[in-house]
């Protein structure tokens, strides 16, 4: 049963969440691509957020000791596809477009906030951005963006083990 | 001494692609994130541009067996700013923004190609794109954007061993 | 003197705002393509907020009669430049990236309100973005995003009439 | 009947420019936000390319006296859709995604050459991205994206007075 408690939060969102916590632990693991999102906790989910924290590490860096910009735009990625599919269960879905825009260098040992928003979920086409925010100040470091189109004949995908992005 | 030869490609481009091709050799031992591109081979470069190639393999995918947007989106920050590089040489870079559109999933065994473009050098910004074609019939895989700020006051980078990207 | 209101809006903001309503009323006579930006309305301003509303008429229109995507695009441009130059005083400014994400058609008659957000003003670059939303439901129709140059060596420009963008 | 002459141009697309010819001619006589494309004038058409002039005029402007960047974004808009339109003749299409990148300033009195390309044409979506180029001296001036959805179910749209944008 679904009862809504005090924040307006969906009380089996706390189900939700140990879904997602439990699907971004296993992306470590994988010998695929999905393993750069590996560091990722995920702290809070709803239909419309996901949001998630990473603290900075040596594997996340570019040559100048900050957060690489390839690691941001796969953060972005990963996130909001897994944010999306807290709603699209039985469907494929595939990346359309991705953008980020840097703003702030991340050094190691930040920890960032990543939230991903549910913009729209249309027929074909789902709307997502994400902001990532340093813990420390909550300044703004980057903002993404990822539209991501529905496979309408795909079969579906098992979120539980990842396999949704 | 540099001359041109009959593609009227500067024959000191060669040692200019031997760099090149050295760096990328070198990021498959980093810890850092810029490991993501190193199966990068470069096989031509340019003041305007870099082109390289990529066979696709079980490390570059997402869960459906593609390559993954996130990969994708890495290969755009990385090999631009590379281009971008071989002008820019005593100058920090910084990303100001990312951008990859996704037209046709690319599959393990695929070789793309990847042709980074420098499309202006500014005083302060660097505007570049890329296209990602499937070597086999040359079709538009995905196209990406990147638009870099040159740092003013940074101290020079090495670039012999990856320290731009 | 500037103090703080109940709702944490400086006092003179008015003073802000009466300056940018004056702003956009003038725009409507210029031969110029900022005429286009005639009818946007704005209702409220600080240094990270600058909120208007536009009644969707015949001249907004693209030929299936929703609001042009030309249109939105212009207006993110306008209203993004218009709300950093509440902080951005005595310095020209130049677009280096805009872009816009369109998820719902809005039809004539119906009034959207756009809120664009200074994210980061830097020393050489300002990040903006804004929402478009239907008054009526709050429905978001679009997304757009504004990255700006800080022309640093540019003589200032005269805000007053319009002559930041 | 279509043959291919020494250009591998198709014979047809003579006939296909002088309606792209009229229509854009139209566009200057409209009431809607479509008029702001009737400056355009279309000089090659193929089912991969439409090329355009534009001499640069008052109401192309900004307040700094050069192109506006919402006109630059309308361009994109406009002339990509009607290059995807050469193909796509029985079906509606909305706008997804539009990103402009701008390089260089352009004066009153510039004439710009603007390449449309048609990248791919999918079977719920087509990307298009163009080329903003000030004739005099063959410079990139900027580089717009449009990603448009094709829209199944609505009824077919009369191209030939610019019905499609």
């Amino acid at each position: 049963m679904s009862t809504q408690n005090g924040n307006g939060i969906l009380e089996n969102d706390t189900v939700e969440l140990a879904k997602i916590v439990h699907v971004f632990k296993n992306l470590k693991s994988l010998e695929n691509f999905n393993r750069n999102g590996g560091d990722v906790v995920p702290i809070f989910v709803s239909k419309e957020k996901l949001v998630c924290e990473m603290l900075i590490q040596a594997q996340h860096l570019n040559s100048k000791g900050t957060l690489h910009g390839g690691q941001t735009a796969t953060l972005t990625d990963i996130i909001t596809a897994r944010a999306a599919g807290v709603t699209i269960k039985d469907k494929g879905m595939a990346s359309v477009e991705l953008a980020v825009s840097y703003m702030l260098p991340v050094k190691v040992g930040d920890t960032i906030e990543i939230t991903a928003n549910v913009l729209k979920i249309g027929r074909n086409m789902v709307f997502t951005d994400c902001d990532f925010r340093r813990k420390s100040d909550g300044k703004l470091t980057a903002k993404g963006k990822h539209t991501i189109a529905i496979l309408p004949d795909l079969p579906g995908v098992d979120l539980d083990n990842g396999k949704q992005f």
